[in-house]
Formats: structure tokens, sequence, C-alpha cells
């Protein structure tokens, strides 16, 4: 089991040659979702030797080039690497015009299709989902539309409830049905449900990305209890003005909502270009909010909390 | 005197941590002509510790993205970096509906003017000129609309004939006047044309990049005796039939090329990443035009042949 999400840029719009902006992997069970996709990404993906071609779904946050800007050297190289699967991406529907303006500029007809799904203003939706994995979008408060990303796993593996199985004196040959799902039928015709004798194998992992907006709790309903909380954190304390302005958040700010949120961890990026020492950014979040951490690029979380194979 | 060429990508279409894919930065008299901009060149432009702000002028050989997909990220950082002085592009002009539409993807209104300069396809125009240097283009044959660039400096500092100071008996007062352009007036009221009295300093410098084609002996005309010749060379011989198929060019074609346009030097670049081993290239181009050099990133090549201040 992976659940577990890959630091490709830490940065917020100007790129240096340490911190790349915008760009995350995320891996569940080997099935791979890019988010965000700056320039640069596709060498931040060489360069820490990740299985990049078997990226199928990739989420654009909002159309601010630090976010985006990446993506047509990343889908020009899928073609030039004889690419044929689909590609699925997740936007502003303003990207595809872009998209499409700059093949026909190249008069390049990809060789495998793009799937276009666009993602609507201001509303929340389910826009992924494959039966183990769905993924929600949470409208943000920035400047332009923008949109974080809910991953949350679903449908995991069930175990007997052991206590049941004695209880009813429940048959092996029976156990890899419940397990499966199935009721089961007592001698006297009775159902027993199944999800009264089954419960989860582990605690289904759940990650938020919350990139670029405001201070905004009504964020929180969307990001209640996930186990990872990545939200920016552009600025720090002393340029609260300066975020405020331009609809990012402090490290502080950030703390609170994971606070509010009651999430497991918080995973601070998107630093402005302006700040050299990050650990000033641990210095005003973890008294709000202990379990804070900043991002490097190439960093490698795993989302699981308290994961129990 | 400075006029000299870095190369900031040597690859071709897809980048690796070693190559990244074309760019150069040309600095004439510390003003400073970014050819090219494929994705990555602004981080190759710090990495390399260049004066990259004071790039006035921007000239794009063709629309695939391995020539341009840097372009708005460093529209967009110099609007980041409180950029006010003008910004020219020279480009298909296609290559503005994609800067505009990205913009307004964005809501952005940069703080500086860009100067579009539309480049007109299969003529050679001078497109710019500002009485020290010239750039005139190059129509190539390419799968898409694409021009190589040719840069002249002119106008070079003259100096006077020794011969001629000793033969009409000048006097010192007037080398100055005569060093800026004046004819010479004698007592009996003759007139001694300034060319007949100076010779250029020294022999102005040229250079022409010419990328990305097929080989094209058409362009020999607008590259003869240029002092440096950087012209694509895709692939080896083992390929050559992919080179023709793809309208790009091998060592040995660049090679015989510059033999034919006599130039002073040939660089060599936008090499296939299927290469690990560049010196296959030498060994192709050099039995055929002795001075041939491959080029890597960061070079740095001087233009001027053999000058003399």
């Amino acid at each position: 089991m992976t659940f577990s999400v890959q630091i490709l840029g830490s940065n917020s719009a100007i790129p240096t040659p340490e911190r790349n902006p915008s760009a995350q992997l995320l891996n569940f069970n080997e099935n791979f979702f890019l988010i965000d996709c700056a320039e640069g990404t596709q060498l931040q993906l060489r360069k820490f030797r990740t299985k990049f071609q078997r990226i199928n779904h990739i989420f654009i946050s909002h159309l601010h080039g630090d976010h985006y800007l990446g993506l047509l050297g990343l889908i020009f190289t899928f073609h030039l690497l004889d690419r044929k699967k689909e590609l699925h991406i997740y936007s502003n529907p303003d990207l595809f015009d872009i998209i499409d303006a700059t093949l026909k500029a190249g008069n390049t007809t990809l060789g495998y299709q793009l799937v276009k799904h666009h993602l609507k203003a201001e509303v929340s939706e389910i826009i992924f989902d494959n039966g183990k994995l769905e993924v929600q979008t949470v409208p943000l408060n920035h400047r332009i539309p923008t949109w974080g990303f809910v991953f949350r796993e679903k449908n995991v593996p069930l175990k007997i409830w052991k206590y049941m199985l004695d209880r009813y004196n429940i048959p092996f040959q029976e156990i890899n049905l419940i397990k499966n799902g199935l009721d089961y039928i007592l001698e006297n015709g009775d159902v027993i449900k199944n999800e009264a004798l089954t419960l989860p194998s582990y605690k289904p992992g759940s990650y938020a990305y919350i990139s670029d907006t405001i201070y905004d709790e009504s964020i929180i309903p969307y990001i209640q209890n996930v186990d990872v909380l990545y939200h920016e954190t552009t600025f720090l304390n002393d340029k609260v003005k300066s975020a405020h302005e331009k609809f990012h958040t402090t490290a502080a700010e950030a703390a609170l909502i994971a606070h509010k949120a009651n999430v497991g961890k918080l995973f601070m990026g998107h630093f402005s270009a302006r700040y050299d020492d990050l650990t000033l950014f641990l210095n005003e979040a973890r008294p709000v909010f202990e379990k804070s951490f900043i991002t490097s690029d190439g960093d490698i979380f795993d989302v699981y909390d308290n994961f129990q194979a």
C-alpha cells in the first residue's frame, strides 16, 4: 500500500536553482497523479527519477504561470516518447484554448488523446472516482478562479470483526465472501448485514492540496480531519499585509486552518523567493499547530498517518 | 569590445538535467539579445549568472515547443521583478495570440510593454538595426515557418590610413574629425573622401543562428563568410533518413554548409537526446569542415575571429 506525495516545487512565482515553483506527484498504489505543473516540472520529474510516464491525470489549480507553464512541455515530451494512453487534464477550461493554440502553432497532432475536464468555478465537485480513490475540488479564494483538491481513499479492504465470527460461529469458507462485502445468512434465515461483521482493515488515507488562497475558513469543511494538509504559505508575518493584498496566506494563518480543521499534519510550501531561511516558517506555524513541516523540492511524504497493514 | 554568445541549451526537443533545449544569449557590448527560449531558459540564465534583466530583444526561430515554451515564464518573471523597459519580441505572430491568451487567463497586466515584431514567412528582412548591429532573418526549410537570424556588426570605429596622413600632410587636429567620418578638404579645394582616408579599426563580427532546418544550400548567401555559424545538427549519419523526414540536419551536412559558406567556425547543437557521446559529431563534421565544434550548456564563445582592438 502506497499513498505518498513528492514535492516537485516548493517555491512561489519565481524559480530558483534550489526551489522550483508548484508541482507535486501523488502516488496512490503506483497510480500517479500530477498536481500543478510549473515550468521545469518535467525536468524535476527526471531529476528525481520518477515514473513520470505513468502519470494519467493532471490537476491544475489555477492559471497563474507558476502553476501550469510546464504543462505544454510535458505534453510534447509525452508525445515524443510515443505515448498512446489518454492523458486526463482537470482545469479552468481557458487552459484548453491555450493548449489548442500551442499545438496548432507547432502543427502538432498528438499521438495520444487529451481528455479535458472543465472545473466549475465556486462549486465543489467530485471530479475523479475510480472506486479506490476520489478527488474533490475545493473552491479557493484567490485573485482568479482557483481550486484546491482533496484526495480520499475509499473502499479500503475489509477485515472480519473477530468477535462476530465467534458469536455467529461463522464457518471458515464464508470468511472471504464476507471480506468481499457479502452479508451472512444464519440457519434460521436471519440476515446479518456485512457492516455488522466487518471493519476497514486500515484507516483510509486523505490528502488536501490547498494553493493558492487567502486565509479562508470556508475551506475547513472540505479538509476536516485529512491526514495531510498541504497549504500554501507564501509569506511570514512580516508580510501579512502583502499576503492579504495578493490573496496569499502566512505560515501562522495556514497553521490556524490546520488546527481548526483538525488535520493530521500540515505541510507548508509556495514560499516567496524573498525567504532564504525557511525554518522561520516553522517558528511561526508550530506555536499554532505543532505538527507543521516545511517542504523542499524532492521531499516524499507518506499520507498514511497511522498505517496498519 | 564584446561580441559573444552563451549557449543556454544545446539539446533538441527533450530536456535532460545536463542539456536543456534551445536558447542562446548574445552579448554585444553589454546589449543582450536572447535567441529562442525553451522551457527552463530563465533557470539557465540564473544558473549561469547572466545579466538577464538587461535582455531587451528576444528572437524566436519557430513555434515548436523546444524553442519558446520558456518565454511566458520569463515574461512573468520580468513582471514580478518590476521591469519597466519595453521588451521586443520577434516571432511568428501566432505566438502573440498565445501570449495574450496566457496573460488573459492569469488576469495579468504587465508592468512593461511587449513590442511585438511579426516575422514574415519566406522572405529575408532586416528586423533590427541600431546603427551598430543589425539582425537579418533567413527563411529556413523546416516543418513549420522558421527563421534563422544573422547578427552583423556595422559602422565599426574608423582608423586613419597612415599612408594618407603623410601623403596629404593632414594636421593633427583634423584626425578625430576624419575618424568620425568627415571628408578632408585640401588647400586647393579638392575633397578627399573619407573612405579614401580611413579603414575599419577592426573586422566587424558576424554571427548566424540556423535552427531548425533540413540541409538547404539556399541559406548560403545569407551566411556567407560569417565569423561563427551555429547550425543545428540534430542527428548523425546513422539517422540521416530521420533527419530528412523530420526536416533536420546531420553533423556532416552542417559542416558542408559551413564549408560552402566559407564561415570562420561552425558550432553545432540541438542534439537529439539519443546521443550521449557528442564527440561523434566532431568525428563526422571535421573531415568536411575542420573548424567544427560542439556546444554544451553554459559555453561562451567569442564571435570575433581575429579581433584587433
